[in-house]
């Protein structure tokens, strides 16, 4: 039998799948966790019938979110990750030998577990001697949160069901409160192409641009997320992420990436007509 | 009855869409041509099971395979398209001041009428004065032509049927004939993330670069072609497309477009390190 899988990206388009095997189910109290092998894609995460992660190209996501503000940022030392169970944000965050710190809260460990058991590359950050895993809401840990931050990013998933309110500007306001006076903010901010989420990045965008100096929307080709292009906000303190973009910092630390170089980290920021139209 | 359609990507993989209405099937010796109305889409043009233009995001493709290459030509008096039998890209090259003749020459007079009759906006461009089209087939057009063209524009379908040859060596070699001494080439060149594409982009790469002297790839965010991500050679006599930018003509021009703007121009092409090591 062949089993195919049609992730709806509106009620009447999606991306279609494969699958050669199912391997994981379970119900958490946020939330409902696939986990397939597909032939396309290796092995891919669902949360809530909606893909997470794919063996194949989490590399761009994973990347993008965090590279981008990263080498924005002079000195990075201490990072938080607001969601991002899969630990491949966390990942990549490790990778900077700036960074001395990375804190990553997760509302859901089921998620963590599902990576760990599942996607070995991905959660590999896990294991890094500078991370440290919080299972808690971030929401909740940002209001009380005493400590101060050089960089956050929010790894969030759509803003329906457990991540809703990681999506409101007190929320923003409290990631603004936790970061240190030149500190860096980037949320994902879903598809441009998408009608239903337009009013969303233009509202996040806002939103931003009412609590940080420096608001700039950037750009990644995502082939398994809604219409394969993914927006990106980057909301700075201090720091404007194309003229303090940290080249010698990037050059010396030799990341072997498979996304993100040097000409990307500026090249990301030339948004199309039809987004700047969003934002503006 | 609901209707859907899946366009496979890979055997296994495809971008899936409801229909609202089939407008129009059609066979010609070349291709079957099928035109549908969609929720998310508007019309859309499929030949051999392909989407070719829908009405929502028909600009992207139009204006990046056009504007890329002719603003990076001090004075395209002359342009050719081949291919390109619904329109779009000969709008396109008929907005530019500076252009004097566009020639088009499609094989398959099929998709003109096929474009006139459900796609009044996409095929606006057969109105202008500036067009002339022929019904030709463009590989026997190219070999035998006496006249010599500042720009020419490949503007085919997938490397299979009646495309095939316009992937060729030799093809190439014949564009370099029939282009003045500062001409320049464009071709469509497929989607990097699908795994079979990736060796035919390599080879255009290599074919164009045995040939021309500056040879550059440059990419575009489009939500109904394979994997959302499509990939442009540009192959030029003289003029680097980044280096020589014509800016001026560009804002003099002042045209309104969805997609492409100057700062785009430039990054285009800045290619993620995964396409720069398929051309490397």
């Amino acid at each position: 039998m062949e089993l195919w899988f049609t992730e709806k990206h509106t009620k009447t388009r999606g991306l279609s799948f494969q699958i050669s095997k199912t391997l994981h189910h379970e119900e958490s109290p946020f939330q409902v966790m696939d986990i397939v092998e597909t032939p396309d894609f290796g092995r891919v995460m669902l949360l809530d019938d909606v893909v997470m992660v794919t063996d194949v190209d989490e590399f761009v996501y994973h990347e993008m979110i965090t590279h981008v503000p990263l080498f924005s940022h002079p000195n990075p030392k201490h990072v938080l990750i607001i969601g991002g169970g899969d630990g491949g944000t966390l990942r990549e965050v490790c990778k900077h030998h700036l960074v001395q710190t990375a804190t990553l809260i997760e509302i859901d460990s089921m998620v963590i577990e599902g990576a760990k058991a599942y996607f070995p590359r991905i959660a590999e950050g896990f294991k890094s001697p500078k991370a440290q895993v919080i299972v808690d809401d971030g929401i909740k840990f940002l209001k009380e949160c005493k400590t101060k931050y050089d960089v956050i990013l929010i790894d969030s998933t759509d803003p329906v069901g457990p991540a809703t309110g990681l999506f409101r500007s007190e929320f923003y306001q409290d990631c603004f409160n936790a970061l240190n006076d030149d500190g860096i903010l980037t949320v994902q901010s879903e598809s441009p192409y998408i009608p239903d989420l337009v009013p969303i990045i233009r509202d996040m965008n806002q939103n931003l641009s009412a609590i940080f100096p420096i608001v700039r929307m950037y750009l990644a080709s995502i082939q398994t997320y809604q219409a394969g292009l993914w927006s990106f906000q980057i909301a700075s303190k201090r720091y404007d992420p194309i003229m303090d973009f940290q080249e010698s910092v990037y050059l010396n630390d030799g990341l072997q990436l498979q996304y993100y170089n040097k000409e990307l980290h500026r090249a990301c920021f030339a948004l199309p007509e039809f987004v700047l139209n969003i934002i503006k």
